[in-house]
């Protein structure tokens, strides 16, 4: 099995899009991931996506997508996962590689929601739930969201206020970030006064749902050196799942996947979470953001809104995440998100992470679907 | 690199399944395929679909079906390439084992588009072309199929009866299979007087959108006589992409993608068509079954009528095709399809295809989704 390495990066601003579509979003991504490695051609393509069948009645994206770009008649697969599909998308590149099947290979996460009105894309996220024994019900993913914190207040007697440094960091380095959608930074008094979107998930609480496309460029480990002055070495790439239906999980507040992922993708490096110089996480809700913490071990049950307040999740911190913004305030192009982790991620291991740049060798990053079923984590060395 | 083999097979009826869901049918077919290889437990499934957000607002199929089948908490994913989802995630299988990353692998494609009407379910399908310059314009995956074979009779003067051998082979050979969703054989003047679809396609020329699932277990091909008295090798995996929108296409009555990836499957097994005893080909329409004999070297241009009208395709011609009734006679759950040929060709290779069965130890199997912009091409060897 061969050892696989980054050698290309892209990125598109992430937001509400209008005046590109869905093909030209993962175009310009793969176009920049290209530039970047200084590439012209790869041998497959896999993409990750969510919602293109629901918000532009498009599917049969990897050729679409391939040809678009140029890159016909490789290989070219969509892998979806809900949220994490990105990463999904990443893990399948990985094996093509790894296996020795493919030399380069082109990932590319990408999603288009705001071609259809706000209800209708949180409807179609809806779908990576259970179906028929929640989304059924009635609730929404913010409402899931809710649900959870709400259950977490209450077991480890915190307040809503307490998470309010996952929201403020999040939205502080995202004001670094040319790419993000949100770069305004907000304070703990803006936080405690936000309008509720599901009690007591507030606005400052969700990310945004919005279109974007990043990509990456996979080689084998041995080659990466020759085509990239600054390679990232892919040192565990792992997959874990939980029951999907939260109601079904023995500990509804401890995330089974993401625990699981991550201790495989530890063995598989050869390291801890003392390791770890920083961890792009799934906050696609505050309440995920401290969960994912105790699940990978940066934080004991219950303690990760502490581990927030005394500034441990900054940029200076313990264990920065989200340095770039993260799903809050760079934005949550569902499909695209697993990816843009990776590229942010590359981006500190690189050095190229400007004002956020924070002194690394060792990173995580780790996409969660839905409300955490699926955990796809990767560690990254520079 | 490890070679893969098949240890398993399961598939469920095929039809109108209004008393099984999605989740329920893929786990019927998972049971079947790890009670088939005697395993009990997998280490990664990848399941093959298409449609299930657009029909049952269902997706994260991955974890669903992993979580509805007891099979958590190892890796899930899904993997979408229009009608030929399914050997896609083959495909994925197959790079997962055949990289070391893991040893048994279940591979599953399952469509339900019955729980939404005819007509939903066909748009749905449209979005296996390019949605912005095919199917915005109105055109159905029958109605391309029409203007492929309106084409084709011009270019090649061949008249509309004279692609009834496809369908009545079909047919003949899906009456001998229990799965099939049609059983009942037709003739070729019930195939001069069928009713227009989006002529010249009729019903007997368009294999019908339907319900279903099947699955396949892999594992390395070394272990695999320790598990399977009747072991079935992947020979070759390969993947090949073509322009999306059939108007692209530099001759759009030559399947390039088939063409591509049936080259690269045929250099990698270190075979000729010479050497295929069988071919299981994506019928989807009849028209696309004489282009895909064409594509793959086993047809001149234009000549794939004359090789059915003289009984080449038939299970004791030169090179049987559909021999379990194929999309024709089987039925065409899309995103479960390319699983469906690949247990039949398993099938066939055992020695287990009942009165079909044909004297072989080299079988073909090809799946393309929408009009053949993806092309998925496996060899298997008893």
């Amino acid at each position: 099995m061969r050892e696989v390495s980054i050698i290309g990066i892209g990125q598109t601003q992430v937001g509400e899009i209008w005046e590109r579509s869905l093909r030209d979003l993962a175009v310009d991504a793969i176009r920049a991931a290209l530039k970047d490695a200084h590439l012209e051609r790869v041998d497959a393509l896999y993409v990750g996506n969510m919602l293109s069948g629901e918000c532009i009645a498009q599917q049969h994206l990897g050729v679409l997508i391939a040809d678009w770009a140029g890159l016909g008649p490789i290989e070219a697969v969509k892998v979806e996962a809900a949220d994490a599909s990105g990463a999904a998308a990443l893990r399948m590149g990985y094996l093509a590689v790894a296996s020795g099947v493919h030399d380069y290979v082109l990932v590319c996460g990408v999603e288009k929601v705001t071609d259809v009105d706000a209800e209708t894309a949180n409807a179609a996220w809806s779908s990576a739930m259970d179906a028929e024994y929640e989304a059924f019900q009635g609730v929404t993913m913010p409402a899931l969201a809710g649900l959870l914190m709400r259950r977490y207040m209450h077991e480890f007697g915190v307040a809503r206020e307490d998470f309010a440094p996952f929201a403020v960091t999040a939205h502080a380095n995202g004001a670094n970030n040319p790419y993000a959608m949100f770069r305004s930074p907000i304070t703990a008094e803006a936080y405690a006064k936000a309008g509720m979107v599901a009690e007591p998930i507030s606005m400052f609480d969700a990310a945004p749902l919005c279109d974007g496309a990043a990509a990456v460029v996979l080689c084998p480990r041995e080659r990466a050196a020759d085509l990239s002055n600054k390679p990232v070495h892919i040192r565990a790439s792992a997959v874990a799942t939980d029951r999907l239906a939260v109601h079904s999980r023995r500990d509804p507040l401890f995330l089974q996947a993401a625990y699981l992922s991550a201790q495989k993708a530890y063995l598989q490096a050869g390291v801890s979470p003392q390791d770890v110089d920083l961890f792009e996480l799934h906050d696609a809700f505050t309440i995920l953001a401290a969960m994912s913490l105790e699940a990978c071990g940066f934080a004991e049950r219950g303690k990760a809104v502490h581990l927030a307040k005394e500034g441990g999740i900054a940029c200076n911190g313990r264990i920065p995440i989200s340095t770039m913004g993260g799903l809050k305030a760079r934005g949550h192009p569902i499909g695209a998100t697993g990816v843009y982790q990776i590229v942010e991620l590359a981006l500190q291991l690189r050095g190229e992470a400007g004002a956020n740049q924070i002194d690394c060798r060792l990173g995580m990053a780790q996409s969660l679907g839905g409300s955490g079923a699926t955990a796809i984590t990767h560690i990254l060395e520079a």
